[in-house]
Order: structure tokens, then sequence, then C-alpha cells
């Protein structure tokens, strides 16, 4: 039996999310069918998160188990053969035996993207979460960040739902870019997210930068842990996954993270 | 009576193109939709050319007539709020009476986009005609260019279809961009363009690049104009109208041509 790690890219715009569920086009239903149509057997696909309704992936980290014999070329290409325009097989590489891409994780980076020319370009609409253009401080939003960086009780930032049982998490590395060209992106590098805990992070950072909370009540809340705060889930369409971090594999061994000043940086091939 | 100008642009995968059509999403069908909500009369509105089904504008030059007094900025906004998310108008203006969007024009820019990563990123599908990452010859698609540049009869880049009397056009300047990162694009400015002309011309280039055709055949075929040669038309999902040019009119006065290395330049206004 062979293990098989998958890097993925995918346009979420138009998946109910990642998880298989009855009746609902999502990421793992449409990768099952186009594995199962070249490996001539039923697949399981486990992914590093489930991403919801909606998320992008630059570089989601799947794996599955199969007796095919087949090289690891030859199932990409056929892997990708059948997949639609949205959802895209990166690298398809052999991992150890007990390989787990969720168990295994040890990090992830996440990116949500803003737009400040109004109404955006109808190129990024799918891509971005529009910002005012004026009456948009980033330097407010930019004393946030220390408050947010380290380990923490993230509950304040976080959804009901969630799975673990610690609201503990560490953020390593939280940046804003701001490109000056119309768009802007929110980095976070950490041990691991809460449910939604990307997306109320940014709309509190949102709220900050628009002057309707104090970089303080970030503070504070982190302080205080508790879901009783008023906060703001940004939509999904601004989110990526964009890397899965383990500490004795690299599914990108093979790859480079090209990022141009586009929205969206994307793998490729090292050359 | 005030005849305002439009610049306009669209993201043209959902639509069947520019022009009206019964029972047809077109471009022109849902902006005068959008303006008759704002102006309360009926508008009509002419645009520079009439972009086929698929095909992108970053800025296509529209106007129309209207008896409201409202302010420009009022009526941008208006319109804005009333298209959907692939359609936006990024500058009204005030234009002299007289002035025709298609019959004024004295040039038109386009950009034809290809992608050498194989398959392409899902953010880009929308976007770019795929290259073979090897076997392509950027440098065989250059030797072809000297023979385009200039004034020919480009019958046997054209189909047919076109209004034109003439197929005698000039092209001031066409270059390829290699970027290096994956994609490249065909720019061409030239004083208009036959009916699927910048289609033709890049189908044929793509030939020339991938070895099927060789750089004299091009010149041959600027030379015996005919529509009998095999010729590949490249599929609409790659062509993007960016800039129309006006002798005594810059539609573009109050914005700028933003391009960062992206696929898709876009324009705004000028800080």
């Amino acid at each position: 039996m062979r293990q098989i790690g998958l890097v993925v890219e995918y346009q979420g715009s138009r998946y109910h999310g990642w998880q298989a569920q009855p009746q609902q086009v999502t990421v793992q239903s449409v990768l099952e069918e186009a594995l199962m149509t070249i490996l001539n057997h039923r697949v399981s696909v486990i992914a590093s998160g489930r991403t919801d309704a909606g998320v992008h992936a630059v570089g989601q980290v799947v794996s599955f188990y199969t007796d095919s014999s087949l090289p690891l070329v030859v199932m990409k290409r056929g892997f990708n053969s059948h997949l639609p325009s949205d959802l895209r097989i990166i690298d398809v590489l052999e991992v150890a035996s007990g390989f787990h891409p969720r168990k295994s994780a040890t990090g992830k980076c996440y990116m949500y993207a803003f737009c400040s020319i109004v109404p955006p370009p109808v190129f990024w609409r799918p891509f971005v979460y529009p910002i005012p253009g004026r009456n948009f401080d980033f330097s407010r939003v930019r004393e946030c960040l220390p408050f947010l960086e380290g380990t923490h009780d993230f509950t304040s930032f976080s959804a009901a739902g969630g799975t673990s049982l610690s609201t503990v998490r560490t953020i390593n590395s939280i940046r804003i870019e701001d490109e000056g060209t119309g768009f802007s992106r929110l980095w976070l590098e950490g041990n691991g997210f809460l449910y939604n805990m990307v997306r109320i992070i940014a709309g509190e950072l949102y709220q900050v930068g628009l002057g309707k909370k104090q970089p303080e009540e970030i503070k504070f809340m982190l302080e205080k842990p508790s879901r009783q705060f008023h906060r703001l889930t940004l939509p999904p369409q601004g989110l990526f996954l964009v890397k899965v971090f383990y500490p004795n594999f690299d599914p990108y061994q093979n790859l480079e993270l090209v990022d141009q000043g586009w929205i969206t940086p994307f793998w490729r091939e090292k050359s």
C-alpha cells in the first residue's frame, strides 16, 4: 500500500467548502472523483484542514492510500486531466507511511486580501474584500499586530463550532502588506487557527482601520477571552490557505512560491 | 442634451459579447439597464467596438445621450451600484457633442495573454491561453513581429463577417512580453483591427512558437492576402481591449494604467 501526498490549488468561489456533503459540490468530492477515475478504486482523501465555502487554497496538502503502481508523474497528469478549471494538482509525492495532513501539521500560513479601489477592478472581485480608499488607516491596523503576535487564548477571535479542546494558539508572524497599488494583504503564520479565526482577526483589524474600534480593544479581547464581544467575520472570498508546515516533511520540496505583486501567489515547479 | 462618455471594464466570461441580443446576457444590455435605473429614461449606449463573447475589456469607451442634470460623480456611483461584479464603470466624463466612440477612434490597443505553466494556476484560467512549457520557442515568434508591423492588407488574418470595406490596417506596435514567471503577453497597437484579427494573429504566432509554421509563412500570408490559408483563431478568454485612441479626446485623462506584472493591467484614478 502506497501513501501519496498532493499539493492542491483551488479557486473556492464555486465550492461548498472542502468537506464532502450530499448534494453539494465540494473540493473533496470533485477531487475524489478524479482520483477514482485514474486509480480505478474508491479513494478517500484527507486534507490539512477543511476550508469553508468560498475560501481559496494556494497550497492545500492532501493525502490518500492506493495500491496503484502508477508513476507519480502519470498520476499528476491523469488527475489534472479529470479536474475542472478551478481545481489543480500542483505536485504528487510519495509520503512516509503514517503521515497525516492534519494531525502531522505544526503550522499554517494564511493570507487575506483587501482592495481599496472603489469599486474594485472586476478581475480582482472574487479575491478581495473592499475597503474604503480614504478613511482607512493602516497605521492603526499596524498598532494591533504586536498584540496578536505570540501565544494567546484566541477565544475572542473564534466562532463556535470548532473541534479542538484548547483555544490557545501561537501566531508566529502577522503582517500587513500595503502595495500602494490598491490592494493590501494580511499574512498570518501560526501553529494552528481556531474556527473562523483568520476571518475574525481580519474583520476586527478592518474595524480598527475604519476607526470603529480602538487598537486597545484588540488587546482587551486577548486579555479577556470571550465570544460575547461584538465581532465582525469577513467573508471567505478574501481568504487563501497558502502553506502548511510539517516537522519532517516539506510538501513543497519540488516547488517555489511565486509572488509577483498580484493578489494570489502560486506554487510552481522549481526550474 | 448632454453627451456622456464612460470608461468601462468587464470580465467577459459570462457575457455573450458586447451587443444587445434577445434572450442573451450582453455587456450592452446589462449596462443600459443600470443607466436607465439611475437616469429614469431609456438609454442607448455606443461602444468603440463590439467585443465578442468571452473577450475582456480593461478600458472600453462608451457614450450615450441624456437630459439628466446629475453630476458626473453621482452618475458614476449610481451606475456602479446597479452593476454586477464583473462590470465596472471606471470614469464618467462630459464629451464634446458629436463624439462617436467607434467612428471617432483612430486606434486601439489589445493584449492577448498566454500561460506556460501546465496546467495553468486556477486563478489565471479565465484570462489565459495555455502554451506548452517546453517546446515553445518565443524567439521564433519574435522573428514574425517585424513582418506584421506596419501597413498591410490583413485579409489573411481576418474572419469573414467584418463590416469594413477596406482590409488594409496599420499595426504601429506589436510586441511579446515574456515575464519568465509562466505567463506571456502579446501587445498590439494599431489604427484598427479586422474581425477576429487579434485572435488570428495570436493563433498564427502560437503555431510558429510550437514549430508548426515557419516565420516565413507569416510573411507570405501578408504578401498574398487570402482567407484560404489554414488559420488558427485562439479563444476569446485571453483577449483584452486595453485602450482606445482619439485625436482630440483622451478618455483616460483622469486615470493611470497600473500594470504590475500580473496578467491584467487596470485603470485607476490618478492620485
